[in-house]
C-alpha cells in the first residue's frame, strides 16, 4: 500500500461498519483513566471501558485514554459513551484527515502526532492518529498504540495540581491535548531545519547526483506534514467557532488563540523550508550545469592547443621527396629546422594560453 | 473526437432536444427496480418504465435503475416521472461535469464512476457517467451501461435489511449511492499510487527517455480524475446545503459530512500524487543532464590524456634530416631515446590521471 | 495594431462620441427583423431602423438584427430605441471584453463568436463581437458583419414554432442567443483538441525546432479564447442575478443554468488543453536535450575508441633509429610486429565496445 | 535611489511634516484655474492659491490645477482648501500607490500618467503622480510638473460647452480626469505591443544573447505598469462605492462603470503581454539549446568521419620493416596499395554520411 | 538552532510558564518611563516596574519602555499591569509572528524592527521583536535590548510638544510606534534595492557561479522580511477594526490608514524585488548556457578546421613504396607536391572559415 493513504472499507459497505483490514497487526488494547476536579484526582487502569461509567455522573472531568485499536473495545466504547458508528469507523480506519466534527453529545477531533527518525542521509516521519472525543464532562483519547506517550506531562500537571487544569472543565483538557500536539511540531521542525541545513552544506561543498533524491525525499516528508498542519489550524479555528456550544467555554478562548498562533507559526516555518528546498533544487541543477561548463572548458583548452600543434608535426611527418625538387619540404634539411619548429609551436601554445586566460577560460 | 470531451448537439438546437449522435453505439436498455420500506422490500425487472408508476403512490422508497442510453426509453422516463427535458439532455449527452441541480420536483445529480486498466507500462482510466434523480420518495439512476455494477452491495444491504437503509428515506439511498461512488476512488488511487511508485523505481534504476511520456500520460489521467473529483466535493456540499428542502432530511447530514470528508481526502491524495509526478519530471531531467555530464567527463579524460601523447609521438614521426645538422632531432639516434619517450609519456598520463582523480572526475 | 486589442478613441475625448477610426473598412449595414408571439410571426427587412418602431407597442417580441457597423445607422438605432451613447460607443469600438451592463431601459450584453481557420501547421482564430441589447419586449443584435450567420437556427425555430421560443418573452430569445454562442465553443474546442493531438503526434514521431513556435502560437490562441470564455461565464451568472429585474423572468433560470453549465464545461476543456500544451513544451525540451545526449554518446564512443588507437599507430610512426641501439623500437624489425600491433588494437577496441555496451551507451 | 521607490521622510518623523528631500530639484509652481457652470465659464491664471477662494462660494465648479511641487505653495493650498496634512505629505512624497481616500470635506485620489520613450532596443516608462482632490464644488489637481499636459482636451470640452461636462458637477469632472488617465494606457499598451512584436520577430530571425536582458527589461516595465493599473481599478471601484456620499452623484455611475471597464481591459491586455513575454523567454532558451544541438551535430559528423580515416592513414605511416618479414605491412609494396586505401576510406566516409543522413543529423 | 525560528517551551508544558532557555544570554533589564498630557511631561528611569504604578491613576498617558528580557522583571510587569501569562510567554519566547490580540484590559501587539548589515558580497538582516501593550492610558513597550533605539524621535516629539502627540491618547502613541516601525522598512528596502542592483550589474558584467548562492541568500532575506511584512499589514488593519473598542479612538483612523498605506507600499516594493531576483536567476542560468555555447563554438571551429587538415597530412605521411608502382603516392615525387598540398589545405581552411562566418559562428 502506498504512503499517504488511509485505510478504507470496500466501496458500498454500510457506514459505521467496523471492519479491520486483515493485514492489520493485532494491537492489544490498554486503558488508562484519570478523574479530577479542583479538589482531588484519582487515577486508575480499567480493564473494561464500562468501569469508567460511574464517574460520568459525578462532578469533575474524566479522561479515558485508549491505546491500541481493537474492534470489540471500540464497540464497547461506543455503547458506554454513545459514540456514533461513523466516529468509531474514523478511529479504526486510521489515515483520516485532521478534522473537527460535531455529534449530538460530543465533539470529535482527529489529530496527528509525528515522530521522526534521522540517519546519515535520511529523514523519515512516522505519524500516529490521535482521536479526541470531547464530551461535556469527559475526554476520550484513542491512540494507535505506537511506542512513546506524548501526554505524560499533562497527566503530571493534573497530578501536581499546578496551573489551571484542575480548576477548568473538559474543554480545557482538550485544549491542553491540542496544545501538546501542536507544540510537538516545533522540535520536529527544528530537526527538519537541521536536515535542510545539512543538505545545503553538502550542496555547496560537494554537489553530487545523490543529493537530488534526498532533496525530493525531504520535500515529500514536508508535503506529508503540510497535509496535516493546515487542517490542524482549521481544527483549532473550529474549536473557537464552537465556543458557547458543545461545552466549550469562553474562558478557553484565549488559550485556543494561543494554540492557533503556534499552528500558524509552524505552518510559516514549514512553508519557509519548502521554499528553501525548492531553491536548493535550482542551485543543484545550476551547479551541475556549471560542472559541465568547467569540464567543457578544460577539454576545449587542451584540444584547441594540441590540435593545431599535432597538425604541424603531421606536416613534417609527410614523406615528400626532398631530392626531386627544392620545393619539397626544404625545411627538413635546414640546419635549425627542428628547433625552429619546436620554437614556433611553443609560441603558438603560449599565444593560445594567453588568449584563453584573457577570455576567462582558465 | 479528442479525450476529455462531452457529446453536444449542434449549436442553435432547441434545448432539451434528445439527439443521439449518429456514431453512438446502440446500447440496449435494461431496467431494474427495487421498492422497500422498513418492513418489506420487493425487487422486480420492469420491461417498461410505466410499470414502476404504481409504487410512487405507496409509502416507502422506489429505486429504479436504468442501464443504457436510449432516446425513447428516456422520453418515457421523462413522462412518467415528469423529468425536465434539460435533465434528459444532460443524461444523453454524456461527458457532463459532476453537478447537482434543483428542479421543481427533484434534485438531479451527475457523478462519475471510474474503472482503470493497467498494463506493463500504461495506466488508463475509463469513466462512466452516473445520473441520479432524487425525488421525494424515489431515486432514479441512469448508467451508460458499461460492464460491471458498482451498486450491488447497496442492493444487498436493502435485501438483508442490515444497517439503516430500510428505515430511512430516498435521500439516504442517494447518500448511499454517492458514498459508494466516492469510496470507489480509494482503490483507484491506490492503483495510481502503485503506478507512481513503479515509475519512481524505474526512474532511479534505469532512467530512459521512454519514461517521460509515461509520466505525462499518468499526469494526464490524474488531471482527468481531478476534473471530476473537485466538483464531486461541491456536489456533496450542495446536498448538505439543501437539507430541509427537496426531501433531504437533517438526519442524513452526519452521513453526508462523512462522504464529504472522504471526497476531501481523495482530493488530498490525488494532489499529493500530482506533486510527486511533477517532482519526478524534475528528477528525470536532472538525471538526463547528469548522464550527459558523465559522458562528457569520460570523453574529456580520454581525450585530454591521449591528445598530448599523440602530439609527442607526432613529433618523433617528423622527418627532419638528422644528418645535415646535430640540431635536427638528435633524440632519434640516442641509445635510450625510445624508452625515454615511452617513460615520459607514461609519466604525463599518470600525472593527468592523478590530477583528474583529485578534481573528482573519475 | 497588435493583436488582442480594442479600438479606442483618443484619450480625453468626450464619452459616447462615435468616432470610427479612419482605417476601418466601410461595412455596408443591413437590417433584418423578426416579430413573433405565440400565435404568429412576421419577418421583414427594414431599410431604416425607424421602420421597426411600430412593433414595439404591440404584444410579442421584436428581434432586430443589424449587420455591419456604421456611425449614422448606430445613431438612428440610439434614437429609436433610446440607447445610451456609451452603449453605442462600446458597439462601435469592437474589442470590448464580454460583459453585461444594466441601463435604464435595457440590459447590454457583449459576446464573441469565434471562427477558426486551420491549415497544415497553423490554427488561427477569428472573433466577431456580438452585441445584444435586451429590452422588455425587444432584442437588438449588432454584429460586425463578418461572413456566416450563426443565428439562423434560432430564426428557423421561431418560424417553425417548435420548442418554447414563441411562447416565451424577449429574455428567452436572449438566452437562446447566448446558448448558441456558448455552444459554438464546442466544435471550436474539438478543433483545438485535434490540433493539440496533431502536435503531440509530431512531437513523438519527429520533434523538430519548428514545433515550439507552433506550440506557443496555439497556446496564444487558447489564451485569446480564455480571455473571452471566463467573462462569458460571468455574463451568464449576471443574467441569473438579474432575474426578477430587467424583464428576465424566473422561468428562464433553468435554461440559463444550462448555459452556465456549458460555459463552465468549455472552460474546463480549455484549461485541460492549456495544461497539456504546457506539458508538451516540457516534453519537447526534454526530447531536444535527449537528442544532444544521443549525439554526445556517439561522438564519445567513436572518439574514445579511435583516439587511443591513433596514439598507438603514432608510436610506430616514430623515426627512432633502430640501428644505433637495440632499445630503439625493436618491434619494427620483429617478424610478427605488424600483425601483433593490429591484433592488440582490435583487442583494445573490442574491450572498449564491451565496456560501453555494459554502461548502456550503445 | 533604486527604481520603484517612493520618497519618504526619516522614520519617526511627525506625520504630515512636509519635508522635501534635499536632492529634489526645485520645480517652479504654476497655477491654472477654470471655473464653469452650465451657462458660462471663466479661465484665469492665479499667482497665489488664495485668489481662487472667492469662486468656492458661487454655484458652479472650480478646477484648480497646480503644476510643480513646492512646500510653501502646498501649505497655502492646505490652508485655503482645508487639506489634511497627510494628504499634503502624500502629494509631496511622490511614488505613492494609486489610491482613493476619504477625508472630512473631500475625496483624495492618487493616479499616474505614463509617458514612454522608445529607441532602437529599449522601451522606457516615465510616470508622473497625478493628485486629485475632489470637493463638493471644486477639483484640485496637483501634477509633478513634467512636460506635456494630458488634460488639455478636457479644458477644451469645458470651453466649447460640447458634451455634458458643463451641466454636471465636480464629480463628473473628476470622472473625466480619471477617464483620460485610464485612456492614456491604450496608446501606451499599443506601443508595448509593438515592442513585444519587435522582440518576437528578432527572436525568430536572429536569437542572440542580447535579447534576454531586453526581454527582462520590458517585463520589468510591465511589472511597473501593473503595479499602478491594478490599484487604478480599485480606485474606480472606490468612486462607485462612494456614490451617494462625498458629492458623487448617481448619474455619474454609468460613466464610472465605463472607466472601470476600460481599466479591466487594460489589465487584460497587460497580462496577455506578460504571458507572451514569459513564453518568449522559453522560446529563447530553447533556441539557444537548439543552436548548441546544431553545433554539436556538425562537430560530431566531422569528427566521427575523420577520426577513423586519420587512424587508417596513421596505420600506413608506421615504420614496420617490410624487409625482415612478409607479415610486416606488405600492403606498402603492393602495386595498387595506395589507391586501394584511398578507395576504402572514401567508402567508409560515404557509408557514414549515408548513416548520418538516415538518422537525420544532416 | 536553524534560522526563522521561535523559542519554545517543551511540549506539554503548562501555558504561561516563563521558561527561559538555558542558552539564552543574560540581558540586564533597563526601564525608561515618560508620562505626558497636553500641558506637561515628565521623564524618569524607574529601577522597578512598581514605581510607575502611581501614574496610572492620573490623567495623561504613561509610556514605559523595557529593554531586555528577564523572567523576574516580566513577572513584576505582569502583576503591576495585570498582564496575562500568555502575553508574557509571547514576549519571552521571541520569534513570534507579528500579531494583534485582544485581552481583557489591553491590546497586545507584536512587531519586528529590522537592522541590516551589508558587506562586499552579503546582505544580512537582524530582527528584534518589539512588544507593545496598549492599555486605556498607558503603553508598554518591551524590546529584546539589542543596541540602537528606534523610538528616540518619538520621545523627542513628546518632549518638544510639537505635533499632536501630547494632545492625543495612548492609542496615538501606539500608532506613532507602529508608524516608526513601518517607516523603518523603507531605508531597509532601499538597501535591498541597492543590493539587487549590485547583483544585477555583476550579473551583466561578469556572471560567475558564485553569484547564484548570493542571489538565493538575498532571496532568503526577502522571504524573511516578507514573513513579517504581511502580518504587519494585518496588525494595522486589526487596529482599525478595533476603533471604538479598546480605547482606540476614531480620530486615529486617518493616521492608521496612512500606516496601512505605507505597509502596503513596502509589500509592493518587496514583491517587486522578489520578482526581479527570480528573473535574475533566469538570466544567470541563461548566461551560463550561453557561455557553454560560446565555448562549444570555438572548440567546434578549431576542431573542424584542423581535423580534415590533419587527415591530409596523415595521408602524405604514409609509407607506400613509390618505387614498386607508379600508382603509389606519385605526388611525393612531384616537383611542386609539397606547395600544392599546403595551398590545398589553405584553401580548405579558408573555405571553412567563410562557411562558419556565414552561419554566424564566428
Amino acid at each position: 500500500m502506498p504512503r499517504f493513504f488511509k485505510r478504507y472499507a470496500p466501496p458500498g459497505t454500510s457506514p459505521g461498519l467496523l471492519t479491520i483490514p486483515a493485514e492489520a497487526p493485532a494491537r492489544p488494547v490498554s486503558l488508562a483513566a484519570i478523574y479530577y476536579h479542583d479538589e482531588a484526582f484519582e487515577e486508575f487502569t480499567p480493564t473494561r471501558v464500562a468501569e469508567a461509567l460511574p464517574y460520568l455522573s459525578r462532578r469533575g472531568v474524566l479522561w479515558l485514554n485508549v491505546e491500541g485499536l481493537d474492534r470489540s473495545a471500540l464497540e464497547e466504547l461506543g455503547q458506554v459513551f454513545s459514540i456514533h458508528p461513523l466516529t468509531l469507523e474514523d478511529i479504526l480506519h486510521t489515515g483520516q484527515r485532521p478534522k473537527i466534527e460535531d455529534y449530538e453529545h460530543y465533539v470529535f477531533i482527529v489529530q496527528y502526532l509525528f515522530r521522526h527518525r534521522k540517519d546519515a542521509t535520511d529523514f523519515h516521519l512516522d505519524a500516529e492518529q490521535i482521536n479526541i472525543v470531547l464530551g461535556s464532562n469527559y475526554v476520550l483519547t484513542v491512540q494507535e498504540g505506537k511506542p512513546g506517550d506524548a501526554f505524560d506531562p499533562i497527566r503530571e500537571r493534573i497530578r501536581s495540581g499546578h496551573g489551571r487544569i484542575r480548576q477548568m472543565g473538559a474543554d480545557y483538557l482538550a485544549y491542553a491535548l491540542l496544545d501538546t500536539i501542536v507544540d510537538h511540531y516545533f522540535p520536529l521542525l527544528e530537526a527538519v531545519g537541521e536536515a535542510v541545513e545539512d543538505l545545503q552544506d553538502e550542496l555547496v561543498l560537494q554537489p553530487s547526483p545523490r543529493l537530488l533524491p534526498r532533496l525530493h525525499a525531504l520535500k515529500r516528508e514536508l508535503l506529508f506534514m503540510r497535509r496535516t498542519l493546515w487542517p490542524t489550524r482549521e481544527v483549532v479555528l473550529g474549536m473557537m467557532d464552537r465556543i458557547g456550544n458543545q461545552a466549550i467555554h469562553a474562558e478557553t478562548r484565549v488559550y485556543l488563540r494561543d494554540v492557533y498562533d503556534h499552528a500558524v507559526q509552524a505552518i510559516d516555518i514549514l512553508e519557509t523550508y519548502r521554499e528553501m528546498l525548492a531553491d536548493m533544487v535550482d542551485v543543484y541543477l545550476s551547479s551541475v550545469s556549471n560542472q559541465i561548463n568547467q569540464v567543457m572548458k578544460v577539454l576545449t583548452v587542451i584540444a584547441t592547443i594540441f590540435i593545431p600543434l599535432t597538425f604541424i608535426v603531421g606536416i613534417y611527418g609527410m614523406n615528400f621527396n626532398t631530392q626531386v625538387s627544392p620545393w619539397n619540404m626544404p625545411e627538413l634539411n635546414w640546419r635549425y629546422g627542428y628547433p625552429a619548429v619546436l620554437t614556433g609551436m611553443a609560441l603558438i601554445a603560449g599565444g593560445m594560453l594567453y588568449y584563453f586566460k584573457r577570455r576567462g577560460w582558465l
